[in-house]
């Protein structure tokens, strides 16, 4: 394992203190815990929070800011956040508005997170979620029933963000973020593993021609190997599975070509280059595109490509200015 | 090789592609050119224009749009693209004004720059340039007489580019460009290396326990290599020499943590952290981070440190607004 780390047990901890020392100006983290919250507490509007495993960076600090979120909770690499951590991520935004957590569908996640809003409640915080499950790839998998939540979930970040800073009540913002969870879907393949620092060896091994289609975020099983192919080619068939999904014909759609960490950006405009043209053709018109590490998977080196259908709330919103660590 | 491409002749043109296909409403490509324009042509300030060989992405493509580049110009894989090519990039963005190049010091870079300007004086555009040699780990390199210019370019571009945008003349918006390239000093290292696709085969080979220090952002050589050391111990060397090269002491300074293209931005985040404490301990007083791949070298991991003397020129220009595919 050859990583720029330290002592492998502070890695999570060092990680997130080097986020908010590089961006003071968005980012504090509450003392003793793995939640990074705004610098200045935003009042009169719900506030969002969200969170998962770290090795996902920029994901899901990097998006605590105007327009995004109000907290994100790190648990351990691909680990959840324990219940009290999100508690106190809750409790530290909980604004007369109330919360809405953005919960990415693994078993995991979804009972702490479920477990601290009960604890919230308590408090008498009122706490509403939503659950993120955009993979197409699998139906059920190692860590989940039903689907993954993947990089949709950014795009959920950045939407529902915009929703409650224009002032829109919990029930706006949740139906907001649930439209978006219904009209995005992803798919994702990777050509090389990532390795977990605590574990010192890649979660899964891949010969030296081989690709792995409908991979998760945390290396998981995807639907099949296969000998790798040229990028067009590969790009079809996430694609194809993206649009059997879901009726994406004569919509306008936005476009997120997500990097898994390793891979170098000039492969990721290699792959927009085609995915852009293949949607051109079938008379999907493209409103936005974004291309980049938006949730990785540590170094893994693959992607993915998410489709977003657009109304025109969601394309307001999505313009709407956001200003954070990772996204602006 | 385990790439994520097509016919590895067309990388090239398909990322250039790629990267316009993402963002029409910031750049376009010059037909049959490696030329990449602002979409709208900024009248009425002085053009700047940058560029080098490919590979470096989101350098410097993505740097093109409101508040920083004009045009970049990409050559071929880690080749300085060719004087014709660099002149049409000049006419396109051509003001009254005038127009600045920015080059990085590579040999083939200076040349070619130089060569352009030229051509484009014979047209009686005003045109001049700087060079920015911000690489503090070797004297004269492998493709360089003099420091090689690394990922200190990036905030040259930021910098001067908001001078051009303010409306001062080319004398001045050179004399700014100048100071940052005066005050500014990087580092980096690196643990695997990067493919050229063409090359098909690493530039060099580092042993499982290797790294290599004061790399350039072509791979070539730095000063030594030597067994891999713990990030906190990593990054105190790389600023050591940086902070011996000139007195930061008492100085306000921009740091950038530099992805090389395949370092997880969770490492490079455990390396701000430490940069932070170690500046801070010094009386170094730190006024604006960046973190994230600015100038990368394909697929390489590893990272360079970059640290900016400030003054209030310099900040007022740092914070100025931005709003290009890659810096907002």
């Amino acid at each position: 394992m050859k990583k720029l780390l330290n002592n492998i047990a502070n890695t999570e901890t060092e990680m997130i203190d080097g986020l908010c020392k590089a961006y003071p100006q968005y980012v504090r983290r509450l003392a003793d815990t793995g939640v990074v919250v705004r610098t200045e507490k935003k009042k009169g509007k719900v506030a969002l929070i969200s969170g998962g495993g770290s090795g996902h960076e920029p994901a899901h600090g990097g998006y605590v800011g105007y327009g995004m979120l109000d907290a994100a909770v790190a648990g351990a690499i691909f680990t959840s956040p324990t219940p009290d951590q999100v508690y106190e991520g809750i409790k530290a935004v909980a604004t007369g508005q109330g919360v809405l957590m953005i919960v990415k569908n693994y078993t995991g996640d979804v009972m702490n997170f479920e477990m601290a809003s009960e604890m919230a409640q308590m408090d008498d915080i009122a706490v509403d979620y939503v659950v993120v499950n955009d993979d197409v790839a699998v139906k059920d998998s190692l860590y989940t029933t039903g689907r993954r939540g993947v990089a949709g979930t950014v795009l959920v970040h950045k939407i529902a963000g915009a929703k409650a800073e224009q002032g829109a009540t919990l029930a706006e913002v949740k139906q907001t973020a649930q439209k978006v969870i219904d009209n995005v879907r992803t798919m994702g393949m990777a050509i090389t593993p990532c390795i977990v620092p605590a574990a010192g060896k890649p979660g899964f091994e891949l010969g030296e021609d081989e690709m792995e289609i409908g991979i998760g975020i945390h290396g998981e099983p995807g639907t099949h190997r296969e000998p790798l192919k040229k990028a067009n080619e590969i790009a079809e068939h996430l694609l194809e599975k993206i649009l059997a999904d879901i009726d994406y014909s004569g919509k306008e759609v936005a476009v997120l070509i997500n990097g898994s960490g390793g891979t170098p950006l000039m492969e990721l405009f290699v792959i927009n280059n085609h995915v852009h043209d293949v949607l051109t053709k079938k008379g999907i018109r493209i409103y936005k595109t974004l291309v980049g590490n938006y949730m990785t998977s540590i170094e893994m080196c693959g992607f993915s490509i998410s489709l977003l259908r657009l109304d025109d709330e969601l394309k307001e919103l999505l313009d709407a200015p956001a200003d954070t660590p990772a996204f602006r």
